[in-house]
């Protein structure tokens, strides 16, 4: 049986086994919050290499064998596979084992979680933990990935009260924020401080690398763009799948933005520096109060 | 008199008195590579810190008294102001001093160079310390701002040779790479790998301050858009002249990866994934070939 206070999962299963799973498994392991540790993955090395680290117990390829007696289950694998694992699990799954994910988006998980578990909905709690790395993989799980991060829960109306708490008291043990919030805010929301940025930086650096002089343009991108440009070495099919599964949100954002920057090229065009200027000082007085949430 | 080897300037003047002037001053002092040297500007109060901090010898307001008896002269003021100040000098300029420029943009420069200086244009070498800080003044001034950091000059077929190798002996002494380029690759390379992104981050820092639940977004974007975004800090009345000044290159550049942009939300909206995530890992592999140049 899980107990809450401290938190002790018997048996978990951890699908997906990469940076974000592996570095919660890393805490829960040292905090000696958790007992047997199931990791499912595609790939053996992977696996295998989890293993060595001591992230894993044990580890197969069999979704469903593998969450049988699983007290708790945390699927950590791209958005877009969500759906099947779920229908994988559902019949092996108990009755009492609480469900919950990494997701970066909610929306389309939630919709996915209601279609296969049906009245076992109650036994899911989507999460979000807001940390990463350019460095991806269970080999660059690290036990202070979250700490002073935020960790969003979005809880659904039938979630089961004491599975939430279970797995926010599991998440205090990383030293994260817990912030609850509303599934739509949080696409959104996500949509516009994370998603968007990973667009706008992937497409400057596609921009950059069509140019006439390629190495010219890499030569002095070195300088300013180097700290700007950091998050496009994010794995590439990760954003993909996230950009797809928040498409609802994100289309929209992504053409707000860019006729933003059609308007600013047009008022440059019509000599209008003093609306350019009051723009660029209204980002910087922004900027400094998202600084202030850096203290 | 001038020399090269080792470079003495025996009276230089900076108009326009703040971080870049004052750090190649600061250099310069320290190197001993300078007699005299006075500084130009409006607000007294800079001047005075300026002057406390031995960054310059004396000050005034009048750009065409100090430079008379000048062997050079740099012109550190924003691109804008650059025609006005060559009008006021050049009545009083020795035919053998030295004029030369920090300036973002090169192709407004020289043209109004070319308008005001005439047959004394032999006398001008335009080049762009490419440094900065978030913080601007010549109270951020500081010694090592250029190490490392790429110089390049922008000869015209007119510049004296001597007066070139003058210039390019001096910016040696800050320890920072001198490249020379032509005036339109210059603009166009600046436009696409300094100019763009700074819009590209003023822009997204306007559109997050204009969402619902603004504090919020600030609250969120405080994670992944912290490196992002430091560069919306940078003096916004400076980079709205950099992007007017450089209107001709820089209008067609936000188009173009607005354009980009469109294509991304579009991709997403016909369930092109695959386009998708082509295009981020051409970007990734990109990014790789920009962090090389850091090596």
């Amino acid at each position: 049986m899980i107990s809450v206070n401290p938190v002790y999962i018997p048996k978990l299963v951890l699908i997906g086994v990469g940076l974000i799973g592996g570095s919660l498994l890393k805490v829960l392991q040292k905090e000696n919050a958790v007992g047997e540790v199931v990791g499912v993955g595609r790939g053996v090395e992977n696996l295998q290499l989890a293993h060595s680290m001591g992230v894993i117990d044990r580890f197969t390829h069999d979704a469903a064998e593998a969450v049988q007696e699983a007290d708790m289950v945390v699927i950590a694998t791209p958005v877009g596979a969500f759906e099947t694992i779920l229908e994988q699990i559902l019949p092996h799954l108990k009755k009492d084992a609480i469900v919950t994910d990494v997701g970066s988006v909610k929306g389309e998980i939630v919709l996915a979680a209601r279609r296969v578990l049906g009245t076992q909905i109650d036994q899911f709690v989507p999460a979000h933990p807001i940390a990463g790395s350019e460095n991806s993989g269970v080999m660059a799980a690290m036990v202070n990935l979250f700490v002073d991060h935020n960790v969003i829960i979005t809880p659904l109306p039938e979630t089961r009260t004491e599975f939430r708490s279970v797995v926010e008291q599991m998440w205090r043990l990383t030293e994260a924020r817990i912030v609850e919030m509303d599934i739509d805010l949080h696409d959104q929301v996500l949509g516009v401080t994370s998603h968007l940025p990973h667009v706008i930086v992937f497409a400057l650096i596609d921009y950059l690398s069509r140019q006439d002089k390629q190495a010219l343009h890499y030569q002095f991108a070195a300088g300013g763009l180097y700290d700007l440009t950091r998050i496009a070495s994010s794995d590439a099919r990760m954003w993909s799948d996230i950009c797809m599964n928040n498409k609802d949100k994100l289309i929209p954002i992504i053409r707000g933005y860019a006729q933003d920057l059609m308007q600013m090229a047009d008022q440059i065009e019509a000599d209008e520096g003093d609306k350019l200027i009051k723009e660029f000082e209204q980002a910087k007085l922004a900027r400094g109060r998202v600084a202030d949430y850096r203290k």
